[in-house]
């Protein structure tokens, strides 16, 4: 696997050899090189406790987490997981690395892999956040296509030519990672068992890394046989990333974590280059990790919380538009997730429309083009509104078509 | 104020603006846009409450954190306070940023102001975190001299000399920032009211920003008049980094911010641009920020606890050092901080020393080379440990210096 050369890999020098020697030995150091305070006796009452400043994060949350996601993580009710395909891999606590979110994982990964001018190819439509961290990260967001046919599909063959193309042309950006979001946002789609098989397939003939943003992974919307996480992948250097944010419904706890899995070589030298920045910015706050196990305690449920409210309103939304009498709306597929895609006529603009839902109705919604939708004519529509207010603002959309159209 | 181009600072599309102008009518949007879990009713028990995602940080947490600012810090005992300069500015909560640490703060502030190949002026001997951060930024840490004789001082016309080959010389680096640590790590050294007032005038002159990391500043060593905070000058755009690692001693708190001042249309521009990069990573977390203001009442406290420690293990260290019969080994004068550099006959190797120090006596320090002193002799000695502890560590140095010549 290729690297960045924005890590220092040089080796420890002969002093930290010989600081590892002796705590190997036994051998407890008189440490004047310490700048460690709570290792001092001078932690403040408020935050007791002695700082561990592991790299990947406090060991004990770190076991709790692993202990979770290897007795099958928050998928409550097995719905939208392809038999047993969890439980063949026990995660382990060495391989996760916990942050504060998945922004800052993305940032972590591309520093990691990229130079200045590489690219990671992102999904289209998709989340715009991960084009902004790249370019934060002087790196380039280059996309490739996911087509809709009746529900959604990655286009292999362009995402094949692209990673060519950076293989033999020398003008074609320098490609270091391939990001999959299972499923994507806001299309709500799984990567297939089929898409998945060739697309590791492809990059470990490039010499690519995935990065697998599974944020949504737990939210199903329907029945669905074929899913799995990419989590655990062992074709191909692997970083699924996943948080508190969406799994217990809260974004403002800030945990995130990356569990990295593939080829043992490939691992280990990742893991010792993440090891290294992630020395720079050291673990996510003890004040958090110390409540990890217990916060973990609730996942199953609110994920299942989550997803009752995403599924009734979904079912809301295909009641409204199947009763509405015009029938010009209609919702894409929706496999999983918070958001859906909604399609109304493409001769009215998707700008237009949103402006007349916040004047006429004091409603608003997102337009396609915030994710790159390719054609006008899209709202994307978030499931989580409580079901009287998200009722009212279908109700509010569909009365500002009407209203365009008119 | 020149920036970087990693920051999209398109204006706001016709839809943000509506739905900021019906905030600003008072009406409430039914938000079917709305990702946030917390404002739909479901956020979990563990982590109550409704998640502003403001991306400067909770702003009740700011407030508490600018009236402790303007209340003159943690200070307590005025030593090493320019008389009044503090309280002559208050700090606004709303040119403050809460983040995850002062690396945290220093990467985000790379990203603002560098682009790739870009520099940031760093002193010489220093902190080596700096550099690597830099590195993993894609920015050139250019290193400008603090020179001992007796005291430390800053080299202000070597730091013309780059700044003016900055501006006139193409091969040279393009010098966006210089970073100031005040007091400096190792060297104990306060940024003197003199030099301050040659350096913001060549940075404005020059249009770079200062970079002031304080976080030491609390920890006075000696009294002495002439110390102010860089925080709050108006000269030229400012960032002040500052944080709970040290002032609280609790480094596994992770609590960190910048305060921004300077030039009224450069602190705006430097702000909308922050905004955007603070808002990819959205602010700290609430478990942690709810605790802010309660944990700051603390500060005063734990900040002379340290500073009792620090001054004590200095003294012990000046006796055991004068009581000391060779006679070769002496203290740098430290104004500040938490480290010392000790100096002892430069036919010693460093490494060897320390090594000596590790095998013969079970003890540990840092040699100099690690912090870039520019001439083999020194160690960097922490004033943190338990009285007993420091003591045997020094005897240990002592005679292993007395070995080593032997
Ligand atoms: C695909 C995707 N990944 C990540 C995130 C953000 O996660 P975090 O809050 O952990 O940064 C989002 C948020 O909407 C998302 O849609
Ligand atoms: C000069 C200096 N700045 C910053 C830091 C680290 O601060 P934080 O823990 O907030 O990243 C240190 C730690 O030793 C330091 O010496």
């Amino acid at each position: 696997m290729r690297f960045s050369h924005r890590v220092d890999t040089s080796s420890p020098n002969a002093i930290s050899l010989a600081e590892q020697q002796a705590r190997r030995d036994g051998v407890t150091l008189t440490k004047l090189n310490d700048s460690n305070p709570t290792r001092h006796g001078l932690a403040p009452a408020g935050v007791p406790g002695v700082y561990e400043a592991n790299p990947r994060g406090q060991s004990e949350a770190r076991r709790a987490l692993a202990d979770f996601l290897s007795a099958g993580g928050a998928d409550g009710d097995g719905v939208g997981d392809a038999d047993g395909m969890r439980n063949d891999r026990p995660a382990d606590p060495d391989r996760l690395y916990l942050l504060s979110s998945t922004s800052e994982a993305y940032s972590w990964l591309m520093k990691l892999l990229c130079d200045p001018g590489d690219a990671v190819l992102t999904p289209k439509p998709g989340y715009p956040l991960i084009e902004s961290i790249a370019r934060l990260e002087n790196v380039d967001a280059v996309e490739y296509s996911q087509v809709y046919d009746g529900s959604w599909m990655i286009d292999i063959a362009e995402i094949e030519e692209l990673l060519d193309a950076s293989a033999t042309d020398d003008e074609a950006p320098d490609i270091r990672a391939l990001v999959l979001i299972n499923p994507n946002n806001p299309t709500g789609s799984y990567v297939k068992p089929e898409e998945r098989r060739r697309l590791v397939e492809l990059c470990a003939r490039h010499d690519v890394a995935i990065i697998a943003d599974e944020v949504f992974y737990d939210y199903a919307l329907e029945p669905f046989d074929g899913n799995a996480r990419l989590a655990g992948e062992r074709g191909v250097l692997t970083f699924a990333l996943d948080g508190f944010s969406k799994m217990l419904a809260a974004p403002h706890a800030k945990v995130g974590w990356i569990q990295v899995s593939g080829p043992d070589d490939d691992v280990a030298e990742a893991m010792a280059r993440l090891d290294v920045i992630a020395d720079d910015f050291l673990p996510m706050s003890d004040i958090i990790a110390d409540r990890i196990p217990d916060l973990l305690k609730d996942a199953v449920a609110q994920t299942s919380r989550v997803r009752e409210r995403t599924r009734a309103n979904l079912a809301t939304l295909h009641a409204l538009l199947d009763g509405d009498e015009l029938g010009v709306v209609n919702v894409l597929r929706a496999e999983g997730g918070w958001n859906v895609l909604v399609r109304f006529p493409s001769s009215i603009d998707e700008s237009e429309l949103v402006l007349l839902l916040i004047h006429g109705h004091h409603a608003t919604a997102q337009p396609g083009f915030f994710f790159d939708m390719t054609a006008n004519g899209y709202l994307a529509v978030s499931l989580l509104p409580e079901p009287d207010v998200f009722e009212a603002g279908v109700r509010a959309i569909l009365a500002t078509v009407r209203e365009a159209l008119a």
